[in-house]
């Protein structure tokens, strides 16, 4: 069981201002990124309509998208609420401690109501394009898809761990929401054509909702919220020193020092 | 009505060193972005004729043209006039009471001036190679279009707001620059085939005028200027503390303090 | 003989609990970068089969796999184990006198085995499709391959002393895993349609491990340490002042200066 | 006539080490940038020859084989030569009073030095190829080409000027490479299709010398310096304070004191 470094159910966090603005943030941030996300995928089948969407030039650009839009996305919540983005990465940060179940159960309502507002907004500027969000490929075993993104997510809450919350006193913090993203630009490219490469449950959700689409759904919750769990469980227990305490052994090791 | 946080129409203003260069900072850094956003055009113009530019890989290239160019007209005006690069960053500023109404002004000119000259030489270095701008697609509703362009354009000044005005004493600063920009090429990759995603009326605006091509040009000033003032206000009054002192309360809170 | 600035083989190092850690980090690291480099070669091959996959659009696809999660795994372990996710890198750090023997045994073997899980694993998630990894082209010598591994790795690992190793003290530091990142991107866009551009013996060997395909391998093994060797020496002892002590000459000159 | 900072012809400048260390710099880092960058194009005359180089994909290739790997070259040299990798980027410097002759002419040797010899190991390498190197396209007068390399080389002077010289200090510093080098990937995305955009007469005689294809050639010589000499003056003594001394005017201004 991990250690809770802050205490569930304050009575305060519902009320505090703090709390109110963080999740603001995420809402707001997650509609930014869920949108563009979503939209790149609508911008293709606009070009080529559905059959033609899925080759490398356009799994480049889908994957170009989300990790563009992440990044700016990430980088605007930060400093506010930690720029999670992804009810998986609060789960992960949940997990391991480092946040609240109030603050958590905040965050993923926030991030799945910018997910599906974004995926309504985008289906009224498209005139009516359905969204079409994740399903496993044809070809694919349901399984097979789950451990893809059991192992997508373990790689993207693996450098959110390592880069924005262990390491985000040092020169790393900076360009954390830039690792961040780029992770899940890769594991795009890697799992697009197999299952879509979700990693995320609010961006499959409100796709999902709006387009009424539920084929395999559970696949892109299970997976990111294993994947998310085992990354905090190993990051915070394998790798953070437990036996210090947490705001004084940040310094990090200098590369020349091994 | 929001607060006026600097003085509208200081007198000295108009003749202030630091002014004369903010403004020149803005005329030479929107040239040198809107040079290469719409020069990516024309060379996917040159490299295809005008029927086939709008497939997967020319959009990409469009987007990165974009992005990357942003980026260093950025960074290269950031500490000289804060980067906007473009009248509908200014005008959520204005509207947020963060520039005064002279300085907006000055910037205008000066971005609108900036497009004009680089479509200009655009058109003469590739020996009269008309430029193209924005319109609307067929098949897309003026409203459609409308609506694309507040809400990318939204998610480009919440950016702005988030990581270039409010954070940025935080190493949030550092890459504002980039955020900023990379938001850009993502929501270009959404609005393309919709109605070009110009988000910036200087950025349409030139190419209008040199290539004479005005079809649905309101669009591109209505939509960015709406969409800008949303994030500018909802910014301003719903993610920053109000009662806070401007100087003291950018304190970034720590993830970790969630 | 390059001087030893840390004592080989020291009698703790072997059981140090920040040896642990960075040992485990560089195999998570490897792990998430080499799923992600060797997922998105099946990618190509599930959308095309593997007759289609050398284009302009599947190289970059690739070459952008390989640096996004490359920055990301870097960044990930930077703070912790130096970020060498390669074992050319590590051997270039052994050679110029900056790693331990014994540290850098530790590595290898973590990077070995961190690219044979991921291998393993995308073969369970992909339902049993064979990594690819790689192969000298036909038409292309296995010197002129040899050569051209050798100039790449020779870029790469003076990339990470010029940026990771001397200059980490300065701002440089911050944008050091991207810049290796990238110039391993950059790389694999020159090598890739001649020899794959591998530039890591930890990322050749796990592929060819797995889906047992050993032509050429040794190719893959011999030019980046050759590379690595050459650029770690030139940088350490043309470069880097020798006569000044290592914690204290690294004030950077900046560029007015000169 | 500019002010000279720092005296022309000192005589300990030809031996200082400092000097010999940033020559050997721009020497190494201008061998990976060219290698990387003209590589690319003989890498897209390997996949497909020479007749269809030149689509979409194909420069998105090129223009981001430059941008990833100058960004790591100037990276790699930045704290110790200032990071010019460009004879054109050294002589706006000098025009602008900010390096000695002597160090411009060391500077000169090393970067064209720097190219020849990525060349000729280029040709090696690919067991022949002849590099390419640039021409202006069928169609393309030749002033029109020559307006285009100053107008781009303009914009990539003016980004050295305004991120990595003017405000190094601030933590723009930290980013100067990168938008440097990502606006050369832009400006190649539009001069690419009428004249190659070189930008850069070392990365255009390295490959000119040893692939003995000299049409046009002067075109790569004159309009980089004639544009960087426009930005060096024009940010030298427009946006920056004459008045203030060197050493302390850099302060940056803050985009809410305006």
């Amino acid at each position: 069981m991990p250690p809770r470094r802050y205490a569930v159910g304050r009575a305060d966090e519902a009320t505090h201002p703090d709390s109110a603005r963080a999740t603001l943030s995420e809402f707001l941030s997650t509609f930014i990124f869920v949108f563009a996300a979503e939209g790149s995928v609508l911008a293709l089948d606009k070009m080529y309509g559905r059959e033609h969407t899925q080759g490398g030039a356009g799994l480049l650009l889908v994957a170009l998208a989300h990790a563009l839009s992440l990044f700016a996305a990430i980088a605007s919540s930060f400093n506010v609420s930690g720029g999670h983005i992804n009810p998986a990465v609060t789960f992960g940060t949940l997990v391991a401690g480092r946040v609240s179940l109030v603050r958590a159960l905040y965050y993923w309502v926030a991030q799945l109501l910018g997910a599906v507002v974004a995926s309504l907004l985008l289906r009224l500027a498209t005139d009516g394009m359905r969204p079409i969000g994740f399903a496993v490929a044809t070809g694919v075993g349901n399984l097979n898809a789950l451990l893809m993104e059991i192992i997508l997510t373990f790689g993207l809450v693996y450098t959110v761990f390592a880069t924005a919350i262990d390491h985000k006193r040092g020169t790393l913090g900076t360009i954390a929401p830039l690792a961040i993203a780029f992770m899940v630009g890769a594991n795009i490219l890697v799992g697009g054509p197999f299952e879509g490469a979700a990693m995320n449950p609010a961006r499959a959700f409100g796709p999902a909702l709006v387009g009424w689409r539920w084929n395999n759904h559970w696949v892109y919750w299970l997976g990111p919220f294993i994947g998310a769990a085992i990354a905090g469980l190993i990051y915070e227990f394998g790798i953070i020193q437990p036996e210090v305490p947490v705001h004084t052994h940040h310094q990090p090791l200098a590369p020349e020092d091994y």
